[in-house]
Order: C-alpha cells, then sequence, then structure tokens
C-alpha cells in the first residue's frame, strides 16, 4: 500500500509518460502521507478503445483510484485527490475534467505486504524495521 | 460516479450489446438515483479466456459491479442490483445465473470528478451548477 | 461471493498454475470460512509487462485481493491473507515479498449471485437451499 490505478484507453500515455506519473505519485503520496518509497505501488491498465462510455457515448476518460490504509485526515485525503489529479493532467496533457478519481480506504489488518499484515498509520517505524525497510528507503 | 463495470471474456459482448447496456445502465440510473447524464460511467473489461475459475474449474461467467456514492437507501441499492441484472442479463442473453455483482460504496468527499470533490447525496444541483452541468443534461 | 483476483504480467503463470491456484483458493476458503465451492471465484487478469510501479520502478510484483462478505472475524480475514500469500507464492515461486494483499469487504445486502441478493454470514444455508445449491455441493 498504497496501490494507485490508473485506466485508460491504449496508447493514451506513452513509456515516458508513465514513468513521470509513477515517479510523481510517489513523491506526492510520500510528501503527503508519509511512509517508504518501496511500498507506493503504481499500476497502468487499459480497456478496449471506445469500451468506456460516458453518459451512453464512448468517451476517452481515463478512470483512477487508490487505495490507501484507512486512518488519513480527510484533508490529507482531499490533498491526495486534488494533488492525483493535477499531476496526471498535467503529464498526461489531459484536461482534469476528464478524470475521474476515487479513494478506496482499507483497514491495514485487511492488508497485507512483503509477507506481513500492515501496521496502523503511525506505526509505520516498527514495521518497516520488522520488514527490513527503512522509512528514507 | 456513479461506475458500472462489466467484465467478461473477450467477445462475450458485441459492439451493439455494449450500447445497448451502456444507455439502459444511463436510464436505470437516473430513474432510481438521480443525478446527470453526463456522470454515468459504464466500463466494459475483459479477462483472457478461461481465466475465471469458478468452484476450481474454468467458467464464462460475468463480473459486474457499481460503485455510488454512500447515502443510498437499501431500496435504492437492492433496486440498482436487481435492475442492472436484469438488464444485462436480457441484452447479453445470458441467465442471471451466470452473474456476480456487488455494489461498492465510495464517501462523497473521497472522490473527484470534472476536477471537482463529489456533493453528498441530495446536494448535486448546486454541485452541477458548480462543475457547468445541468441535471437535465 | 467469494471473489479472489490475482493481477500479473502476462506468462507470469502457466495454466497449469492457475488451475492449482483456484483449487488452492476454493479449499482454502471453504475450509476458513464456509460456503458452497459453486460460489468461490478466482479471476486471473494480467497488465502490460512494465505497466506495474513499485518505488518508482517497474516491478513485476503481483497483486491480489479477496472480496468478501463483511460479518467474518479478523482471525478468519487474518488466516484468508496468510493462507491465500502462502498459497500463491508456493505455487507461482514468487516471493511472498512480491505480494500485496487485500481484503474489500462487502455488506451481503450490496451483493446478488445467481440472481438472489447475497445472506448474512451465518445465514449461507437457507439461501443456498433457495437458489438450489447445497453447502456441500
Amino acid at each position: 500500500m498504497p496501490l494507485y490505478r490508473i485506466v485508460s484507453e491504449p496508447g493514451a500515455l506513452t513509456p515516458a509518460q508513465k514513468a513521470a506519473i509513477a515517479e510523481g505519485v510517489v513523491e506526492l503520496h510520500l510528501r503527503l502521507a508519509g511512509g517508504a518509497r518501496a511500498f507506493v505501488n503504481v499500476l497502468f491498465e487499459t480497456f478496449a478503445a471506445g469500451d468506456l462510455y460516458v453518459g451512453g457515448k464512448p468517451a476517452p476518460r481515463m478512470l483512477m483510484s487508490a487505495s490507501v490504509r484507512t486512518g488519513r485526515t480527510q484533508e490529507t485525503k482531499a490533498a491526495l485527490l486534488t494533488g492525483f489529479s493535477a499531476l496526471v493532467s498535467r503529464i498526461a496533457g489531459v484536461p482534469e475534467a476528464e478524470l475521474l478519481i476515487s479513494i478506496g480506504e482499507v483497514r491495514p489488518e485487511n492488508a497485507m505486504e512483503a509477507g506481513h499484515i500492515l501496521p496502523q498509520v503511525g506505526e509505520e517505524e516498527a514495521w518497516l524495521r520488522k520488514v527490513g525497510h527503512h522509512a528514507a528507503a
């Protein structure tokens, strides 16, 4: 965790744009929500051209989501939404009007990474030591 | 929001069936849950043939989901489930026994569309004016 | 329900590995959470090679999730996470360090399968009779 997903038509993003978004998301998430670089996941997925309908008509929107642990403040989540939207809009050259973004919250005890159940928000340091990572990594 | 997703094997739905489902979902959602046509998203996705297992054996089911804002009554959600199932079954010619459908609820303050955090259920009018859409659109 | 999903790069799993994981998930879920074999869904999905970034760099992780009804104890969910992780790690030959797993909980009244709204946890028997299945099936 976190897991950020961006779903678009094939070819909507070049490899260089994907890499820039992935790096931008890492910086955004660490700055706003903390944690360690090695646990920020960004996945790009595609749907066949024409297979997203908006208001009954095909439309080339991008669908974005972020799965984060429960326990963030509403201010943090709003900043993540705003920052993620602006980042993808800027790098992909897509108006924010064509983006749909949602945050899904997962209780830390309902998720496992690197073979360990995730820590509560605020208890990352001890967990990172346990799995052999450092927050500065 | 809402976002309706239908995941099936490639070729399970023709372009005409997809368009009819997309239009039917818009009508269903506006009738039962209100909102504006321009914000009803329907996405068709595929998995490779044979890659869905049911009870340990490959089976050509369809997986469907609807992401809606929290705040709907249970009656509305049950009607959305029933209507969505019946719609896809009828247009795709698939028995309802082969459909798995779930509704995921997203807190409006955890989602952003058209560059704006979503409104609470019941507060759509002011939001639509803010983003430049009309409920009748 | 349940629906287990495994998302990986194409070719990460052979057909034989997928079949073994699908069968293993059925056994795991029935042993830990009960229910009927005919309602355990396992879906394998792919993303294009290089399209998952971890810490800003492409990494061939697997992303796994399980959607289950609300109402399970934390002990059951932890056992499902641990068992699912170990199962996929063993069959796929992937270290658990490369797996990210989460459990999503869906309120039974928000889901429909075989044309019927799902039962609460603990009320499966009557539901299975209603839809024409038996728990031993």
